[in-house]
């Protein structure tokens, strides 16, 4: 039984419940999108929260353990997504991501901000012109530093 | 004079003068990730603020009718970006893309994130840990929907 | 049971059935081009269209939630389709395609054609040198706006 | 002088004049969007059209015959268009170009919409939603023949 | 049962039972060429030539309605082909094509050969230095003409 | 001075003087494939053959040494070729690609056909359905032998 | 039961008996490297000898008429080998062959070295150093010459 | 004046000058293959030789300190070589690699054939068939061993 | 049974276990990477060792032979890797990979590092600014020399 | 003047004034690894250190600005790097990156190697059995922590 058949079990057990991402989530009390990319095969799930989501889902008791494993990440099967909703966030770093870069350049000096330390949001907004999908990506500044380990 | 030899002539004289992105936006009263965009090649700069910019730039005055045109858009030279700060960028949407695909079509139905009406913002922001590069992407909802023109 | 395995359940179906497109787009009263690209995994499938498909494709009743499911969009193999009769379509974007760039800025300004507020049509229609194949692309037109949620 | 550069000299001239895509196509008396993709390198243009459109954008003589020439035809710098506005096409025949191709053998039987005996047009049309873009491939049906050459 | 799966049984079936391709085209009385492009998945067979390719070959008698359908065609697993008896055809198109083109341009004009209104002869040929292989590609010329259907 | 800048006025110089293909092939009385192959950079062209050519062509006398040496060969810029009038053999090679090896196969056993040994002829030919290309490609057969030198 | 699966049946086989490739070589008495590579899945294996290595390995009997068709040659899963002891070879092109191609042209013209009427040899040799990897590959020259079929 | 640049001179003033490889290697007294890959950008050339050399093919002065750096090595532009007498190698590993990989092993034991402490020759062998092409590739062999420096 | 068969069947029985990586190296006293790296499918593991890890993770004893036999190497699936753990090496490569070749001519003269004799160790160690994974890559270096095997 | 453009003059002028690595590092008393990999493009040189250095190598004043700002980083040219002394980092990757990624888990937890708080050292080091080159990466481990701004 590897991940990404657990994964598979997950999405079809889902539909088949008819169970939410943000049920699944308060069931844990983790945020929704931790909770909907770790059960998509991205994080590890500490096994005492393993244990309530494959109860809920009627996985097998030995899914615990590989849910617990730090998986191999990455969600493409192309370097390119296809998928139109997943396509605009390339698009959108397509356009805007040497200016991103600059400002954060410009803003916080040589460095990155951290995919690690690091979480998202998705917020439904009104706006006059219809409601709006506000994706928040929030990590640490990172400065490029040259350090060595100490002795 | 192609949009690319302009660009490469912002880039160099930008240095060369010591200005900031903030300053060229503040000069054209735009904001900064959009100004920063523009310049460097992803969107058309309608010439009343590309005279403005290019007077700042020292561009050649034959620029303003360029940089006024739809540029040929997309700023990677490559399928995945190797720059460091830019690859965090695609590396959560590798990681995260799945998941907020399905929050995008729990909380809205079917449909995508606009990539066109849409905005980008890039904040510095305070935490004990360090401080954060929040990156904001607003985009309007846009349903799934079977229509055509009326005559 | 993954959409994928369903997509090859009704692609069997359809032809052990001897039924046309045509006929089970006729049963749910929706355009057949729509009808088409859902049934090959290209759409969710509302639940009581779903529920007629599948007992006309004589599919397992637990298909129809799978169906229901927004699914990961995107039909091809590779990056340039290799079938002849979707290749001459990937063709004409190649040669035509900064040209309907151009036309579109210059009826419209800065945007682009939607493929979400979207539909599809083919007809045949005739011409002295022989029938001709007419697909309409009918896409709302959205201007690059620069909005932000209001709170 | 390849065409190539010709091309490049165009673009650039047409924006220094200030001439639009549609008073080019006027000038000689041909549809829009094939003068537009002709300019853009991939038709030959007659040399009684190419002299006109030579003296419109000031091309050197010599342009006519290069002009004249049945080019490399080919607009993509890479397999998968980056440009928004261009990327919209290509996702549509990605969602939906499994779909056209099964219609078309159902209305048509085996074989394919000619790129070659073909023409494309872009128009503005209204809808109560906004205006949207309607763009009509219509090609020759071509159906699979196997047959020879007679002597 | 996919055209895949029935290929593969094809493939089988032939080397088990010892038939050469030219027998099974003997049997329908078409040319060898198109009869094992149709039994490698290339083409829709007819279901009263199916039928006797299906009992020559042991198929299931469901496998005449999948044979009958429209492929996907295309037969390459990558966009270069390995197999040095294949792989020839490709050079030969990488060293030859640029002249192919030129001397179809002008000897007809601008157009192409139809891949569609085609046929592929193989034969062995006697010449001093050794047998030949002859291979005819037969198409009908088509010149780029910018048609629309009337209505 | 290199053979890719020499092909560059050559083609230039071509259309300049309004030359066809076959003037500079019965120029120097070779076949018209083989001279334009040739001159577009896939072969090395003798010097007795170089010194015609390069005074019809106004050629520098330094380009007939190296139109003299062998080229490095391979005319694509991409592994599939976007000109459709290329494309199309790239096609019926997707298409037909097998079924052709199983025909050498078949009728010569294990092999290939040579395309250093080797000759393509394009011909005009009649239909009544329309003119036809007919491109054929002569090649030695070479059977797979397991050779070693002698001493 | 495909060559692949074949292939991969040997290759268990062959372990599990603690056979060595000489040893089957041996068994059918010829050379080690043409052995292996037909075990490997890259050439015909005429029936007397597939018979015996058939034996050998314990395959079903059916295996025979697989083993002496025609294969699909090419033994890469991708473009380029990632194993260590194969890639080495491809970087030893990659370096040197470019001088292998003119070497070849200045002492035999220009031409090729077949991979058809072709031989390999891999042998262990001494060395003060240490002991070396000899591989000879010995194909007999092509020159390119322009000939075609006599009637 | 890069490397890259200095190949291209060397190359030039090779053709100018009607200079063999072979004499260019004999000048400076080095294997013939290693001279050549040398000058084609391969190998650093120490300052002795390279004087030699720079002198032959009337190179500048200050390419000697060029030619003296250690090189970037590689010499395809593309992942697979297009060039047919360069290609039939790239084939040559493609079929018969796995099986060198196996024979390898089966002599040596785990580990790889160098290419770095390595040599190639080209020779030109009779035969009754015609000349062959023999490439010796002569490399030490290198087991896999977990080393570790001492202090 | 193939080694990848048995890979995946390592890695649940370790899960399923509880076994560190750390025990089964020290169940049989070999470094933990390369145990690691061996039971992943990239190292040959000899019978003895294979014995002892076999009975530890229940494989069957048909596993040792396999497991004993010099596999494919190479652990991407795809060209750059997709998982941010293992991608922070390839971006240091990529950024670093230049300035590590210029030392390394420059310390040593033209050659390189092996990655066959050569080891590989992952520390943890202490730092003001929190611990640092020390990873030591450990090669011998290798000289470009040109020998022959000598007879 | 960009970025690439002074690298290249970088390189030039080192070797035609033959310096060394290390004496340009000694000269602004910064650790080799690191002031190579900025003078080959891939980090920002402070502008005191940039005087320096642009003294020593004869820059125009001008650079100082543009080595001043952060570049575009990533070194190769393709995904895979093919001169050999690089690509063994590669290839070392790619067959120990599995097993680092489990070692960095078992000791640490879920988390990366930080390629930007890093540094890298190379070193010679004795062994009896030649030199070996001694490669350090040094990063801060980053656990996967899921953290938002604080306002």
């Amino acid at each position: 039984m590897t991940r990404d058949e657990i994964t598979q079990q997950i999405i079809a057990a889902r539909l088949a419940k008819g169970l939410t991402w943000q049920q699944l989530a308060d069931a844990v009390d983790r945020p929704v999108v931790w909770t909907t990319a770790a059960l998509l095969g991205q994080h590890p799930i500490p096994p005492e929260i393993g244990t309530v989501l494959a109860a809920l889902l009627d996985l097998d008791d030995a899914a615990v353990n590989v849910l617990a494993a730090v998986p191999m990440r990455g969600g493409f099967d192309a370097a390119v997504p296809t998928d139109p909703t997943v396509y605009r966030f390339y698009e959108a770093l397509s356009v805007y991501g040497g200016a991103i870069k600059e400002i954060i350049h410009e803003q916080f000096g040589d460095g990155i901000m951290s995919a690690i330390n690091f979480s998202v949001n998705v917020e439904k907004k009104p706006h006059p012109g219809g409601d709006r999908v506000v994706v928040t990506l929030d990590g640490k500044f990172l400065s490029y530093e040259w350090n060595q380990a100490t002795e």
